[in-house]
């Protein structure tokens, strides 16, 4: 009951959200940001709250970290909306016009999802950031945030509320399930009546989870397991720079790399180069037979190769051949960020096209998917799937179509 | 283990089919027509099978109509062929490229789904139409036809198989689930590992039981409670010749005519001109009270509202408003096909952006959603969702997308 008065608000409110104009949008976002620093203190003592429970439970220290707001991170925040705000709006877009030869014109427009469900693990920003994209594309939001931020949570929702109150919009654009208990969440997974579509932000736990129990339509995201594969015609220096980058530029996130993949005919050279550099941050590296019989390091074991180690780990498989890195890469990877390091063009339009991934790279870092590298500006996640949207998801992303066709009295 | 098998053959084989040139396919494609006109009488005789069981099994008129083939049928299939290969490769388009403010090069480029699952009931055509269809966008597929049509199925399948094999092609292409138990189709249904995307074609039950059980992404099709809103400035002649059209043109389609709005201020002069007309048909009419105030018809209740009756029956429901009138058919709508009539702009634009649904229109036919109408070509099915495709699904909407990347050693 509780949960079908949420659906149903949600789908009442979509109905007007979905029509309001670019600039009421706009202005609604900067008066949120606006009523976010004002209400700051607020927000962190709600905040402290959680950290005390969180102290008390013994949480792990990056989950802390990432459940702690202060005032910088509340700055970094308001950042997010002016972003949002700066962006073009994706709905009304004319994507297709064309007469039909009766005479009718049948018109292709962007329109929004909808309503946007989103669960995500213990970090308060995500519920300020989801909100943004989700409203600046006509989208009404249910989020379902992790347990340890409720107070949190209910402080940001409740402040973003009262400005969609006070702006005259439907207040019930955003809506949080207070109901912190399991059974609570899976039934949201099952309310497809109201919800468009459901989005998981988190842990390949999380993700699998809502795969296994939704009815409503999921678009997965963030899981990544990349490679970089060094090609027997790669040049070692820029191979190794992209391998370091890639690897230890940033630990925790989906678009760093896992597994490298070499081609036999250049690991003499190149092995040894790459295990030097990365001792430089103590990279523990796993390698396979073929690798142990070059460089000192740990036994790869089939379960690495299909790991997302998201530390300072990196697993390394030796190949013959550009055919059976692909094969060995489409066999574990999570069809994220792959790349391959070569100057044979023979080689990599090989790779590019037979790589299943969002994003295939040749001599680029797999760092660089992400929405604002490619220009799509603030995303809502990493598609790791092929219906709808894959790679980075960006405004656009969020938006779906209809047909709208007009004529005289036409029929058939 | 069966299934296993299945979905891993499939796996393997989209990384070949995924990368076969127009040429190539379209040269498949033929042979497969000329195959099944050669062995016409060896799938008749198959067919004669599934017949002989249904007879002995009471099976309704209309159930065995659609199961059985003859040889016209077999002409229609070849003729869906041959127009399937006249489409444009929707494979390889670039959707987008554009430089990264690092010099690296980004271009979005179309790519098969994959693996496409389709669920489907005692239509032998559906067999080939989706095999044509999932080949020319470079997919693969696993059938699950109705247990009824099986050896008519399993006879077809074989014969496209044969034509892959002489090709040089992998005959996994396309693969039939021969097993025709409710726990295999249930299993099929959980193989996400290997399936990218399922399409039920079929009743509301079996849409409905694979949004329920799938843990594969799932495309809604097909079902279509659709609308026609007689608006109080509308042209009398106009809407009556709509509505007859939308409603009796043919009865058992998606994009029927199903429920009747009309405006207070035009029930007078409306209704008994449109029952006049539908009188012709014996279209049966259910209407509210204040439509009984006009016409004598019977009583429509909440259910009928909610009903997509496929048949020579019409609910009526009149409201006070164009606004009541939206938010009707939003409450009981398919997301499907929607009408408007009217002469007044201001109308028409809050109907056309009011209304939630794939296709909205303005003083046309509903009849007119269809793949080859909007001129998409052949269709698999009419989307009913907001993800993915919405609206007829042609050879494009059978696509996903890719990025490339490709620079000199960016790293970030």
């Amino acid at each position: 009951m509780y949960l079908e008065t949420l659906g149903s608000n949600a789908k009442n409110a979509k109905y007007t959200i979905g029509l309001l104009s670019t600039e009421k949008k706009n202005e609604v976002l900067k008066k949120v940001s606006d009523a976010i620093v004002k209400n700051k203190d607020y927000i962190l003592g709600e905040n402290a709250k959680d950290l005390d429970v969180a102290v008390a439970n013994n949480m792990h220290p990056g989950k802390m970290d990432r459940l702690k707001l202060d005032d910088s991170r509340i700055e970094g925040i308001c950042e997010g909306i002016r972003q949002v705000i700066k962006l073009p709006d994706p709905i009304g877009r004319v994507l297709d016009s064309y007469k039909h030869p009766k005479n009718m014109l049948i018109t292709k427009v962007s329109v929004p999802l909808g309503v946007v469900g989103i669960i995500y693990e213990n970090r308060p920003n995500v519920t300020v950031d989801a909100f943004a994209l989700a409203f600046k594309s006509g989208n009404v939001v249910i989020l379902k945030g992790g347990s340890d931020a409720i107070n949190t949570n209910i402080a940001i929702t409740k402040i973003i509320r009262e400005v969609l109150k006070a702006e005259g919009v439907d207040d019930n654009a955003i809506q949080l399930i207070e109901k912190t208990d399991r059974e609570t969440t899976t039934a949201f997974m099952k309310l497809n009546k109201y919800v468009d579509v459901i989005i998981p932000r988190g842990s390949a736990a999380l993700i699998q989870a809502v795969v296994n129990n939704s009815t409503i339509p999921v678009i997965e995201t963030g899981s990544g397991n990349c490679h970089v594969y060094v090609d027997k015609d790669a040049d070692v220096d820029m191979a190794v720079n992209i391998i370091f980058n890639a690897k230890t530029q940033r630990i925790g996130v989906c678009n760093a790399c896992e597994s490298l993949v070499v081609h036999k005919d250049i690991r003499d050279k190149f092995l040894p180069a790459v295990k030097k550099k990365l001792d430089e941050k103590n990279v523990e590296l796993r390698g396979d037979s073929f690798t142990k019989e070059i460089i000192d390091c740990k036994d790869a074991t089939e379960e690495d190769f299909g790991t997302e180690y998201l530390d300072y780990i990196l697993s390394i498989k030796t190949v013959e051949s550009v055919e059976e890195a692909i094969a060995h890469i489409n066999k574990y990877n999570t069809g994220h960020s792959d790349c391959i390091v070569t100057e044979n063009d023979e080689a990599a339009e090989k790779f590019l096209n037979g790589v299943d991934a969002a994003c295939v790279y040749r001599n680029v870092s797999t760092r660089f998917t992400d929405g604002f590298e490619f220009g799509l500006g603030a995303e809502i996640g990493i598609s790791t799937q092929k219906l709808h949207a894959r790679g980075p998801m960006g405004l656009r992303e969020l938006t779906s179509y209809k047909y709208k066709i007009t004529g005289e009295g036409q029929v058939r």
